[in-house]
């Protein structure tokens, strides 16, 4: 057994199954491997953001990292934005970052660079192995890094020696921290607050936004009156018809401002207190209204679920209703102009029970989210570092990690192209995704944003920075190209036609929604 | 004037003309001042690697900086891998990445990230401004330190209030220390080396092989006997018909040894002794021969070209005839099948006079560098830091700073898709640049490393990782859909109609080379 396989059979004992990834010259012991230890799969993706992106899909759904593989430094700096957004959704991720042999490193080889030096500012945890004797431990110690509360990126660095050197030990899965609970005290003081009648809001993220933690939130909201709030970009949030509403904080800072003008009392679970995305020129960054007293139900590495429901005892919110979300009928006519309204709209109607719904669709979905509360129970999945070219990546990984799930991304034509590769990956592992590309022929976002920070300019050099139609990005082309089916609507019913044709099938699929 | 207006009239005033962007909300005042600072071309690239990537080609056509605008970190971070290229190109970059208001960054929101931390593996020079009122004078350092000899990465963080705030200095262009030269003592001992009758080999890098720096090498080489050779991915040199002949050091590690087997004396001209790619179990990494003496003409920083001028004098070969290319009949029936070989020799008999070819054919080229010398005279382009994803990119740079010029990029599909928005902006911008796509269907040159490495694996799981084919690229669906004109060759005539048509013509053209 060489380190490369001891390696991998650490990691398939701590409970790591999938590997996305893109190998080079140095990682090819570990590509060898892959062939004895069938226990882990791996998905091949064309250009490193698609596989951290993926690899943050997978960790939303699974509950549980998957390791990258990524080749040397440039390898891994290809990823690092998936990364970044991985680390503000608090995704688990096992980073295997292959590196020149250590006899090699002296000679600053032309792929020679500091990866650690990259690997930093998105990693909790940065470690190169030394020897293929202590590699297999060493990825038990990565597995467990990741699984820190809430998820961790940890990342290790492989000098190809330790892959290809003699091992003897397949390393046991190190013990996990136990989630750590919020105090007794904590519960009781955030109970009397929220019992004495100021005007509340309980700003809650993370897994307590799922499941029970829902529930719970719902029944204290119902018994308290406190309003129920997500920050803009939960990480994942469980909606749609028959769940507890959530309302969502508005994105931009004043909006937002507005939205929690006279709360008394701001609760955080597994939140942090709300500030804006960007800084403008005379617009406060900071959100909490003035005079709000901020309480901490529970820290991001807490249970949140768990003090959720400590508090929903504490204010004896147990019998309570908490308001779920039903279903209307959608007022829309099929013979208007295809815009993103109504693609919100049709895709509420159509959106099958138990989907996964990844969105980064800016400016043309930020405004109808709550269309979506229409919708069959699904799981929502935000864009959560603002790095775009995120949601493509995600539900390649999401539906790896749920293959009895279908998939929608809904996603602008500017951030599709950040990482277009994916589509490649969701065609050969036949995922059942389907992609809804918003073609609005621009970074339409920044349109708003060249006004709202006071830089207005309708020059041409400013306007070509942010037009995406000269030319015409033809997604149909490049989704078979990538060999996705991919089909254009210009129309509503053409739209719905082609959502449901989609829906129906399984696999993946491309929708180009051309927007009036 | 806002400092936006000021750093751009103060990059203008320092000589960069262009620059490669892709802005967010934190840059909008930069890009509203493009309209005001006409001397400025702004060009959109779709990801931020096609932006880095084509500032390097353009530097390396150039001869001087672009400018880079990146969107905060995971903007930078997006560009890295070419970055690392350019670095290892020794191409000057000026980047320019947007950061958060200074008030903003106590808050920790979304997009923050540790810029710096993601500048430094890549840059020779960070600064992040502090007022507006500086900004153009770190404009100008910035520009300075990017041309010091013999080419520099140097990144300039610019929070937005730094661009929005009032500012009124436009910086002047700062003096660039001139570049050294050699001493006449260092000149004098390679020149008697030289004489002493030694097996010699003359490894040359950097502008030395352009222009007279190429043509004085060629006259010492043949008045001395030396052998003329480059690094492998020289970043750019001349060749082709009536050019000085340079060999080529091999790419592999044990045919490199094989090469310099033998040699006494290897004199670099802004090279570095030869070191393998990659390291391998039981290869040496070091390809110097035992007891070859290792003498510096000149170092990287220093003036090649005049250190091979002043050398050409001391060995008295002004009158010497360098061993040109010249150019001879290609025996090639356009009956047999389409492959690497085929390709590179119709490249070689059509390429027109003055082409750049820009060279990321990875294993469909690196066999056939040789038949290029056949070609008409032009300009060669190498991926220097080996992370794939650089030559497309390069080729649009390239293709802004010499419109005049015709470019020619051979490229894997592997690499291709890495940087394939490239082809966007190529379209957009109506570049002279004719693609040829390899497409083998795989990352062929790592089914050659699983073997060399000594890990060989035949199994399904290794197979995936390397493997493009399932499903197939369709290059021409690919290139239209971007706006590129694209066409499928599958035999030789077919690939010779298609390459003489695309030279014709003016404008991006794509060619899927479907290899036997």
């Amino acid at each position: 057994m060489n380190g490369a396989e001891s390696l991998l059979k650490s990691l398939v004992a701590s409970d790591v199954e999938v590997c996305f990834g893109n190998p080079g010259t140095s990682e090819m012991h570990f590509v060898a491997a892959l062939d004895a230890v069938k226990e882990m799969r791996p998905v091949l993706g064309l250009q490193e953001n698609v596989v951290t992106g993926a690899a943050d899909g997978y960790a939303r759904m699974a509950g549980k990292p998957a390791a990258t593989l990524l080749h040397l430094g440039p390898g891994l700096a290809n990823g690092l934005s998936n990364l970044h957004n991985a680390r503000r959704a608090s995704s688990p991720i096992v980073n295997i970052v292959g590196d020149h042999a250590s006899s090699h490193a002296r000679y600053d080889a032309p792929l020679a660079s500091d990866i650690a030096g990259f690997a930093r500012p998105v990693s909790d945890w940065v470690h190169s192995s030394t020897s293929a004797r202590s590699v297999g431990a060493d990825a038990a110690r990565a597995v467990r890094a990741a699984r820190e509360a809430p998820g961790k990126i940890a990342t290790l660095i492989l000098p190809a020696d330790t892959a290809w050197d003699p091992a003897v030990e397949v390393a046991a899965p190190l013990p996990l921290q136990p989630r750590t609970h919020a105090a007794g005290s904590t519960i009781d003081r955030v109970a009397s607050k929220l019992q004495a009648g100021l005007k509340a809001v309980l700003l809650v993220r993370g897994d307590a936004l799922l499941g029970e933690g829902l529930v719970a939130a719902g029944k204290i909201a119902a018994k308290t009156g406190a309003r129920l709030v997500s920050d803009t970009f939960a990480p994942r949030l469980e909606r749609g018809a028959g769940r507890v509403q959530v309302e969502r904080l508005p994105y931009f800072g004043e909006h937002a401002a507005e939205f929690l003008a006279g709360t008394e009392l701001l609760i955080l679970v597994g939140a942090r207190p709300p500030v804006s995305f960007f800084a403008y020129p005379d617009k406060p960054s900071w959100l909490t209204p003035d005079g709000c007293e901020i309480a901490v139900l529970s820290h991001p590495h807490e249970d949140g679920a768990a003090a959720l429901a400590a508090l929903m005892d504490a204010v004896d919110a147990r019998g309570a209703e908490g308001r779920v979300a039903t279903r209307q009928a959608i007022p829309l006519s099929l013979d208007g102009a295809l815009d993103a309204k109504s693609i919100a709209q049709i895709v509420a109607m159509h959106l099958p029970t138990n989907a996964i719904v990844a969105d980064e669709g800016v400016s043309s979905t930020l405004p109808y989210y709550d269309l979506l509360n229409n919708a069959a129970p699904h799981d929502f999945l935000n864009l959560t570092g603002g790095a775009i070219g995120s949601m493509m990546p995600v539900s390649t990984g999401a539906a790896i990690a749920r293959p009895d799930r279908k998939v929608v991304t809904l996603v602008g034509d500017g951030s599709a192209m950040y990482t277009v590769q994916s589509l490649w990956t969701q065609a050969r592992e036949n995922l059942d995704i389907v992609t809804v590309v918003f073609a609005n022929r621009g970074y339409k976002v920044l349109n708003n944003e060249l006004v709202r920070v006071g830089a207005s300019s309708n020059g041409p050099n400013s306007g070509a920075m942010l037009d995406l139609g000269t030319p015409t990005l033809d997604w149909v082309s490049i989704g078979q190209g990538l060999g996705v089916d991919a089909v254009r609507a210009n129309s509503r019913r053409a739209f719905e036609q082609a959502f449901v044709s989609a829906i129906a099938q399984r696999g993946p699929r491309l929708i180009e929604a051309v927007l009036e």
